[in-house]
């Protein structure tokens, strides 16, 4: 895979995902970061990239665009070891990668922006996203206790997508210490990705 | 690849991407009915068929389950012509799967089933969702003034996905004379997937 350019904002944990992927898989890449907050995924320059005006956007060595950072992960890691082999593994894999675009990160990474960024608090903040994203855990809980990673034994793009607002949890008001298998798993794929603790940093 | 069961309910369109691919590829397929307005999808049952407690949920010829409509197409339709060959082509693809999911159904699915099952009007349903909705339409439009399926010139995954609530939008109280190529691609997917329109039928 030849380098990539990712345009992103480093307080997203979309953003990272692909980063990661590139990194661990030695793709060569670079960072644009887009201040979201200050419109910059609204110009008409971006728009260009991404008309859907969301981070991350990859821009392939070819220059041609692709959006989402689910996508932009299965592209990078079409073929490595991060995607299961076996046929059954991977449609778990990506169940997985819809689930965390649609129940983790509008509860998890949610709650998270309207605590950190949003000037939202523990009593402002829409009560239902506490709920929803406890019970998002709740079922990764329920898979970590049995397997290490979210499809069997090894590190695959389904931990990858749904580590990055995992570690970062706590900022939107999630206690981790109710969830141990998923607290432990968060160690293991940080070191997996060669990252800090987000949580120990925090 | 062996048949399928699909627990799905009929009035979701994300239950009936499942069948539709399996129709199409001729996968031998059975459907069973879960009434969610009735909490069949919460049931210590359906529980373990999916812990996430929602539909649709397939099982496989040997028993194992698979959740997430968007996973089960992907493997269903694995090696298929519904799955573009090219590398750039198939992550467009992937692209559009997973912003079905996060920008389309969370508008165009949600406002539908507020106004036509959960007792909202056009005056008490969330203002929010109309002006969500149609972006995700405008956005399918740019596409679909270009091309004519939303990954080049042949019907993939990424129509699949997006047909399955476009096609009952109206339902949810939006116009599709407003998008004008989108509305003659919903009739151009219909009638690939042998099914009678569903806008005539309202």
């Amino acid at each position: 895979m030849s380098a990539i350019t990712i345009y992103g904002n480093r307080e997203s944990g979309n953003c990272w995902k692909g980063k990661w992927v590139a990194d661990l898989l030695g793709v060569a890449n670079e960072w644009v970061e887009i201040d979201i907050f200050k419109g910059e995924s609204r110009t008409p320059d971006f728009l260009k990239l991404n008309p859907a005006g969301q981070v991350p956007v990859a821009v392939l060595a070819d220059g041609r665009t692709l959006a989402q950072s689910n996508a932009i992960m299965l592209h990078l890691a079409e073929g490595s070891r991060l995607v299961p082999t076996d046929s059954y593994a991977r449609a778990k894999m990506y169940e997985w990668l819809f689930w965390e675009q649609y129940n983790h990160e509008p509860s998890v990474a949610v709650r998270r922006a309207e605590l950190k960024f949003r000037g939202k608090t523990e009593e402002t903040v829409n009560p239902a996203l506490k709920d929803r994203g406890e019970a998002a855990l709740a079922r990764m809980e329920l898979q970590l206790k049995e397997t290490p990673y979210l499809v069997g034994d090894a590190l695959s793009l389904a931990d990858v997508a749904c580590v990055a607002y995992t570690r970062v949890a706590h900022e939107g008001g999630f206690d981790l210490a109710k969830f141990p298998a998923v607290k432990a798993w968060v160690a293991r794929v940080e070191r997996d990705l060669n990252l800090a603790s987000a949580h120990e940093a925090a």
